[in-house]
């Protein structure tokens, strides 16, 4: 994500668009503009066919496009702002977690207070390349090697960590190290790591239903495609502007939609899990060290 | 579902529509462009009527229409993600209880942790088919005879193997292998599964009322009935694609909700259940053998 | 409830409107059409006015007008929505209520067993008359006669058989038949059931407020009446059965918004309480039996 | 909340508005009466001027009026609705409250089952006062004198119940009238009554923001100020009917939304508080006689 | 935020706006002025081309901006009701923590009973300036000299008063001034306030995606950029005060989404954090010395 002052018009307006958005924008409008260029030259020039345009249809099939258009834009922004949820829960856990910890343990109890130390952070390094390609154990900073070892051979790296942790706290009760009511407010936290894994796999996974998406461009493109019929014969060679124009509002509606709703990644519209991930592990150390 | 890739605006623009939905949509359009056609020759060239045509009384309507039609779509579309949730949940608590149960039961009672490494991913096989033609038991893989044949004298398979589930978890806590502490984390687990299964059923046994859904139907109908009329006196025989176009439209909504609304079949647009009971049975097993 | 396939064009588009539709919708329409006339015959050909009509007014407001109906229809539908959550959520407390309680209670205390196997049921079925007419016991099927005469003398029956159960389990915790645990487990699963009927009771009891109300069927009359001087000029007599089908539409949306907000009589559109009630009955009494 | 029957529409439609909604829609469509009048007068008569006027621009903007006006009245019905199922749970959240003492405390401990029969009620009407000119303790119908004593020297009355229930619970408790799990069970019941009267005071005090209240103002009074420019060239007098008309329905919907989005006054809209309280006074009494 | 009654009309409708939208809006309104008054001059007088204009394509599109505005002002309103959602929880936990604090803790102890009276609402206070302009010691009003050493060598002030009230908390239940149940019902309340923390600061950090907020701009500044050439031949110099009085409405909805997105400032439109810190330590002080 990159930072920016949402009130900065001028340089919103100006600031061009990012590649992605530009590589896939660029020949869709080259492809238009020849297509109406060459619809409008055959019908005024070579046929010079003559009938009455209207734009009656298009008015009418505009409002239920563009309403699916927003509607579409929403869906990809809850989708995005439940992902940003879901990780600022991660960020509030970390700390709960580390703070109960730290305050449930024993300053002598060295090993288990390293041990999380080690394990809260690497969670959210572990989810945050588990959602992008796939978790590397180097990027997770644990030192114990023994730990190391053991993720090497798993498939579901989070999931993993989770397991690990679980097992030391049931451990910990075992031991009488915690009283069972402690151990019942730490499996509640627990259990919410494993729901904020869950709830971001189920975006990452889950994208919007095929039909509706296959409806969406197959609508946005017998639309426009169909425009220059609407304009030609009152406006002539000016229809080219106008349906580029219009082309141009609709499919970077539909890219805008299509970049917001996978939040995961490294664009600009990203989250910024990177900061979230390095935060986390600057807090919980703050915590297990005062 | 099927796998595809949402940024990809070729393939999604030229990729034919499912069977079925051809299938409704075909004799509508070509019943419609019949209707239309007559319609256009009895005033046109038959009685040669002359009137005063409008489509404002359409524009009108149209958009009351096309609001209709988007909240149509867009509570389908709810309705399909509250069934991912609720799917996204069954994974998680499914990999929650077997991480509790493997790290509280111990290795050396291999009979309990069998039944519950069974038990777990046949909930979810059990589920799956429940919502399509009825849960079968040989889809289980329960290998344990006595619970097969237990469960074959039942009605309502996923709610049978709850039952065990509870039963267990009873003679567990009764025999001091759980202690009460841990036996109401695990009760709050299998509330989970219940709620889940609640909601799934009730996915699947409401459609939307009644009246609603005749509603829209009645007023597409009308819509397009009568939709000839405002454009005949301007445009005579291209009537015909402008009103196949709005019709194709018109319906496609209304289709596309009615696929989507009904997340659990076999369908293109349905939710993955297969591949997530697979999951969880792959994960379960991982987890009770870490 | 009527059971239909939502998927049935045919059957949908030319079945009848339900009696009570038809009732309210046919004396309006006859007086509309009525007024229509009157007014048509007084400036056309009595008076035979001349003056400038116009529909933009009508198109302008017919777009806020149409945003209103439509959001009215959905807050109905949510409406009914919830209530149909809520008896989904009664069916799941049923059947984990009885199936704790079967975990929980000795084989041999029969007393206890019946009794819940009768209450459990019992709270469904008079909530379901509680939302209708009023609780009928009769309907209850309870056979235990001293709580028979008990309920008679209650006005509020469902009220009281949680009161009842709630007793009877405090009792049963009093003398030990229930663990301080699994009384906390209980006592969570009656707070839905009581959280249930206080959000079906909230659902009937609170129309949409009186302004709003008395304002959207205000705007559709107001809407309406002056709907013939927009098209009189042009249109002549076929504004009549333009006025018409406009007022159909708007009518009918407001009348679905009336019938779908109070979902728990006994029309087409409303829930299936009687058969849910039955479905608890039958499974309530699988899983006391198993 | 006056009670009335949503399908009676010729009463509802032409039921004169309320007193408040008339005294603020008067003086309004007066001047606006006067001012359009005014600059027809001025324009076709006086100057006679000609120019081209156009309803596009109103057109354009009435569509962004529209849909602000109908998200402005369909959030202050949120907010309704919030309030009644706050006060909806206030109901349930009693009756919970007295029966669940009524079965922990035994039937001799007269002192305490009086002081919660009258309690709990007397919240209910605190409340009530509380959210529209300040609680009166001579309303709250307490007989003990020391705690209307203690209550007369209070702010805030709600806050002050609460703390005495609460106090008294953890008397019980201290005496082992009470269990630790009884304990928790009513401590949960309390932190709901808490949450009930922050989620009301939350609702009464916070009003839409400034600047967009402010905004819709602005927008409803230059849209309308401008609306006769719009009308003038083509209806010359008749402007000024639809002016008023247009004019009538934009305040009608910002003053239904003001009216509504207060729902704890004493107004037609206002939710029912003084009957839910004495409802909740009614249960408690019969659930402790029980 | 100021107070203001919404019910005043005029007041409202004349008020100027916040100096902070004038100083946006005033250049942004003067420079299309110009433009508009350059291009017109240009075209009519200078150039004095002729063609075809048409508002149908402003119209069109001024749909499926309007709908962005208004779904874009409505996101930003759902943030800034959820800061002001979550400023209403800290106000009750802050009173539930006090009210049971003061409960549990017996009167004699009166270092514990001035920590938490302090505590408690520092934490408001300490929050309230983290999310303004980072939390200033001297204003928390902490009277202790080694907690306000304390709190100067951290960072995240919020955060480590709630690791000192956690500490605090433990400390009581392992000397015993605490039951376990105690302990457990203070945990829920404390996980709250890290809930809340949490919360706000997702809002205060999560501007709406990147390109979701450029793209609206694009499209306001493309939309107004090209509106006088639809207007231009039939209103020549008007076209000036019709494209101002669009752009003006267009804009001041932007800037209004950008004004209430940011709930926690010291604007008028901003939420009353001071007076709310304000209130939460009167009531806990009160509620610690009744």
């Amino acid at each position: 994500m990159i930072k920016y002052n949402p009130k900065n018009w001028f340089g919103l307006i100006f600031h061009s668009y990012s590649r992605q958005v530009v590589r896939t924008l660029f020949p869709f409008l080259t492809i238009m503009a020849i297509y109406t260029a060459a619809v409008t030259f055959l019908i005024e020039d070579y046929f010079e066919l003559e009938f009455n345009s209207t734009t009656v249809v298009h008015s009418l099939l505009g409002i239920v496009l563009g309403l699916f258009l927003v509607f579409r834009v929403n869906s990809a922004y809850d989708r995005w702002y439940e992902g940003r949820k879901l990780w600022g829960l991660l960020l509030n856990n970390s700390r709960n977690l580390a703070s109960k910890l730290n305050a449930m343990l024993s300053l002598e109890n060295k090993e288990d207070r390293s041990f999380f130390e080690e394990m809260i952070p690497a969670f959210a390094f572990a989810l945050k390349d588990h959602l992008r390609k796939g978790a590397k154990i180097k990027h997770l900073k644990i030192k114990d090697k023994s730990i190391v070892k053991y993720l090497e051979n798993k498939e579901h790296i989070p999931n993993a960590i989770t397991g690990l942790i679980y097992k030391r706290l049931n451990q910990l009760l075992k031991d009488g190290n915690l009283t069972p009511n402690q151990f019942l407010v730490l499996d509640k936290e627990m259990k919410e790591f494993s729901d904020i894994l869950g709830g971001c796999e189920r975006i990452k996974n889950t994208p919007i239903p095929y039909s509706y998406s296959m409806f969406i461009k197959k609508f946005v493109f017998t639309y426009t495609i169909t425009l220059p019929l609407a304009f030609i014969t009152e406006f002539h060679y000016i229809t080219i502007p106008i349906v580029i124009f219009i082309f141009f509002i609709l499919v970077s509606v539909e890219l805008i939609a299509e970049e917001i709703e996978e939040p995961f990644g490294g664009d600009v519209n990203d989250l910024p899990t990177q900061e979230l991930s390095e935060k986390i592990e600057k807090n919980v150390k703050e915590l297990f060290n005062s």
